[in-house]
């Protein structure tokens, strides 16, 4: 079963502390090359411009806790790495509980999580604490270490081109920036692993896969400022892939205009998958999306997940683990859902009839030879399918007419190909 | 009443043994023209080439039946010509029960009904019997005398076409190759036939007719053949007649997209014939509209039908009769809705307004001359026609905007054009 | 409040006998130029010839009323000026009560109220008169007195070009042929005149408004055949106004189309004005628009009301007065409705991101620098606006995705126009 497999993944990559820079990024992103040896780890100094944003300085963790009057370690990075409030500044000294309250974060309605609380673009250190253990602290003075650096380094992500029979390109994203989450976010980047082995160890595709791990937002933009014209050219289908590991549903968030190929793609595939799917919009969007389908960038990029980010309740706290909210099952959904889409991104495509009216099935052994009043489900299939064969219906069209998966006709395909009642007419839907 | 006239006419042929090809087919034609002389009956020969198909071998037969043990005639082809399997190969041969009963064909849920069944395209006999009188057969020899004879013949069809102004042509099919069975199938023929009498009596047309009654499927398949290139360029509008006799709803299966002219004609003349009328779609087709919107064919074709081909119980047996299913009311309510389609198309046309602003209607002695606040719906009505000539809205848009039959715009429109205050700005619909 | 303002206006000149023609319409139009002394005061010749129609004779009234058998004055017009049929030809004589019968108009249904009746086109005379009065007449000889003239004189109507930025043209009309009723109609021209007032004193528009006060039919014909080509040119949206003055509800007539601008912007404003404001359709119509999008005229043109003629029980009856049925509260909520609508006109644009990628809106100070679960509704605004200017959405379409009115746009489209994030694409929605 694929699903533990990837979960055994994300549990071998768990504690590493991931942000938008640093060891931790570079952990992961080793640790995916281990399963994907063809993936390129990149790396950008800090400074570098991109569009509207500069890379900022690597961010170094060596340690960080408090010391509380009782002489109790409280709030140790070692034991969470959510505890210390990400791209937190140097500090050490001795201060009041007064004065480290402005410095604490917690959540009073969920009173055992810890939250996740960053600070990229101004200067601030920060501790994040369950609001049970906060509200146990006593007057006196509490010794605090924050050993961490911002220093000029690189920010890295991990790029993945695996080239098909057609330059057109199918994008897949998913980030790495996120420390010791599971739902959001150590299920996109598992998912993803697992789906560009299966690429890489398929036979060659019809499309190219450009595949990406990224640091949010800022990686994204950086991504895009080296490679956007490029993309516009080729890409005519792409994904987001975030919150993918949990069992409880199946979520959609479209691209900005919601009528790409990816979104035509993506909606049939998730409404056979379950027809009760979450489908969001536009306005509802928080992830790398919000790059890739920006004014002038404009990529056919949506959203697959299963439990968007907002959505469950352990969302961007501690609570968000690899035991009651991502799990096999939940995985392997995630897992299937990517391969469906992209086996109908592969399969989709236009057939015309070779033959001017209805062929003779029955002197091809395709129909029953006497006539009664019921003829079989296949059979009836395979007569839609040919009357829709006239190089103008896609095959998701021709599934959506016969209220379908598409995956239902790719037998239907092969026997009329075998028969050479059809032709291929077109099969490259990014024109 | 025309009703009780076309029924009298389905009685008079109800006896012909119609098959695909053969006597019985040659019989109908014979009598469908001594309604309407100027029907060309033509042969296709046995062998002929047609697409995918090859026009079969004619079937005779002279006789029919079973002697059972006790030595009782039955499935007697004289008493009812359902009784044998269409197209069945001649044998003659005294066989046990168990043998015969894998020739014997009948319907447990409906024990009183012959069905009917043809085998065509694969050498076979077979006699059709009641359930009841099947379980009523006891074991011993069976004297079984199939004396039929499949030699090189000719498929026969009828052909009419009836010149109008215009070239451009209406197409209306019917099938004529099913045995002793009332609304699948007499009720298109003798409908038809009276629809290419009333035609051929009137005014000359707008348009020219192109009616035709063929063996179902090889039959269109075989008038394709000869004038797919022909009916491409003329025909604009066309409909298959089948299952138009009964009197328990009207039905309509549309053309394979679903938007061609002559969906948008029937669909407004049936939703104010009857607003519950059913409506099915292009999945659940089974007649000659398979062949006329084939890929590359694609003929705007539907089918216009009281109750449809496997939507009622006697459907494909002995209990289609012309009795308790196709009634006079039936065929009556069939010949109208055919005609009031027609009508449509003849009177449907874009008008434009000759005057700019409203006329003056008062001086016309077309509108109140004291303003009160109610006008009559005729004035309404009028003003709103001619608020819509404006050389982009047909009278089928006109009337559905309005809400009400092209029929009763027929009157305004007269009136509008004998004070010249709209002129014909198109009608023809078929470009 | 400017409610009271419109309606102190309307009670000034509530008096006046306005009919298509004559002193009362002269009398209006000069006191509405006294609000707005740009207003130029046209005239037209009787006979002058327009599309269709001719301009009828002036009318004036001397007096009438009727003198019953009992020596009582009756229906006289001094008292109020609805008591005589519109356009009544001189009579003076004694006659039964039969044969005044065929010259009283009166609503059985409505026993207290005097109807407006009018006869234009048709020499007639005739008395209005309540039920009740009606049924109060006694058997014997009344002395009937109507000193009216139809002269050669002219047609008047005003007509105020106040010039935008743009020379295209918001056209804005309504009439001012009813005598003494108050919501049809002396809300239409009373809250008009406000509306230009408002345009008079504000900043220079970006578009140019073309407004008028007419006689209803023969004045907007009138009108259109001296302006039509001009207007075809540069009258980008539209606006009847009529019946907009009573407190009951906010209705919409559309164009013809019901898919020019006018009615894009108006359904957005009232929208979000009402929620359950009335939408009426085209075949509803009943006023000038008639003439506005007639075949060939075809300008943008809707109807903005409150509640609508015909649509109340006061309607073209005495009941209809500046007491119970038009108050300042309508009148200031129709006023009201007209600006929103022409603001929003003058502020929708396409506006255009300047910045690949989302821009760095924390360093602008426009973003939390801490990045917690929720931004602001603002936050959340400002950057769904930011993410469809592309250049193709314009505001109202931004507004209608984002299910708020547009002008809670208008300060964040300034906010990230003056941090430059934007930039103007295009503002003239008339091309």
């Amino acid at each position: 079963m694929i699903g533990r497999e990837i979960h055994a993944f994300a549990e071998s990559i768990w504690g590493f502390n991931r942000s938008i820079t640093g060891n931790g990024v570079r952990e992961t992103l080793n640790s995916i090359k281990s399963i994907i040896p063809e993936l390129k780890i990149r790396s950008v100094p800090s400074g570098t411009l991109a569009f509207d944003w500069i890379v900022p300085k690597e961010w170094k963790v060596s340690k960080a806790y408090i010391i509380t009057p009782e002489g109790k370690k409280i709030c140790d990075f070692q034991k969470h790495n959510l505890h210390l409030v990400g791209y937190s500044v140097p500090f050490s000294g001795t201060i009041s509980l007064t004065e480290l309250q402005d410095h604490l974060y917690s959540i009073p309605e969920q009173p055992d999580a810890i939250p996740y609380i960053t600070s990229y673009y101004k200067e601030r250190w920060g501790f994040c604490i369950s609001h049970n253990d906060r509200l146990s602290l006593i007057d006196g003075n509490y010794h605090v270490v924050v050993d961490t650096e911002l220093f000029d380094g690189f920010m890295n992500y991990g790029e993945l081109v695996i080239p098909g029979k057609s330059p057109n390109e199918v994008f897949l994203s998913t980030y790495i920036c996120h420390p010791s989450m599971a739902n959001n976010e150590l299920s996109g980047p598992c998912v993803l692993t697992f789906i560009a082995r299966h690429l890489l160890t398929s036979a060659k595709s019809n499309y190219t896969y450009r595949i990406i791990f990224i640091p949010e937002t800022i990686g994204s933009i950086v991504y895009l400022s080296k490679n956007l014209s490029k993309m516009k050219k080729r890409v005519f289908a792409g994904f987001n892939l975030t919150c993918i590991g949990d069992n409880r549903s199946y979520s959609y968030l479209p691209s900005k205009s919601g009528l790409t190929y990816s979104d035509r793609v993506a909606v049939h595939v998730l409404r056979f998958t379950d027809p009760n799917f979450v489908s969001y919009d536009w306005t509802d969007r928080g992830s790398d999306e919000r790059q890739y389908c920006a004014p002038g960038v404009d990529l056919p990029v949506a959203s697959l997940m299963r439990t968007k980010y907002g959505a469950y309740p352990e969302y961007h706290t501690s609570l968000d683990d690899l035991k009651k909210v991502v799990t096999p099952e939940g995985l392997q959904g995630g897992y299937l859902l990517v391969l469906k889409v992209l086996q109908a991104i592969e399969a989709n495509a236009c057939y015309k009839s070779k033959i001017l009216c209805e062929p003779n099935m029955g002197k091809r052994g395709l129909y029953p030879t006497i006539l009664q009043n019921k003829k079989g489900a296949d059979v009836s299939r395979m007569m839609n399918v040919l009357s829709y064969c006239d190089g103008s219906f896609d095959l998701i069209e021709i599934a959506e007419i016969l209220k379908t998966p598409i995956w239902k006709l790719y037998d239907t395909i092969n026997t009329l190909l075998e028969h050479e009642l059809i032709a291929l007419n077109c099969n490259d839907k990014s024109k």
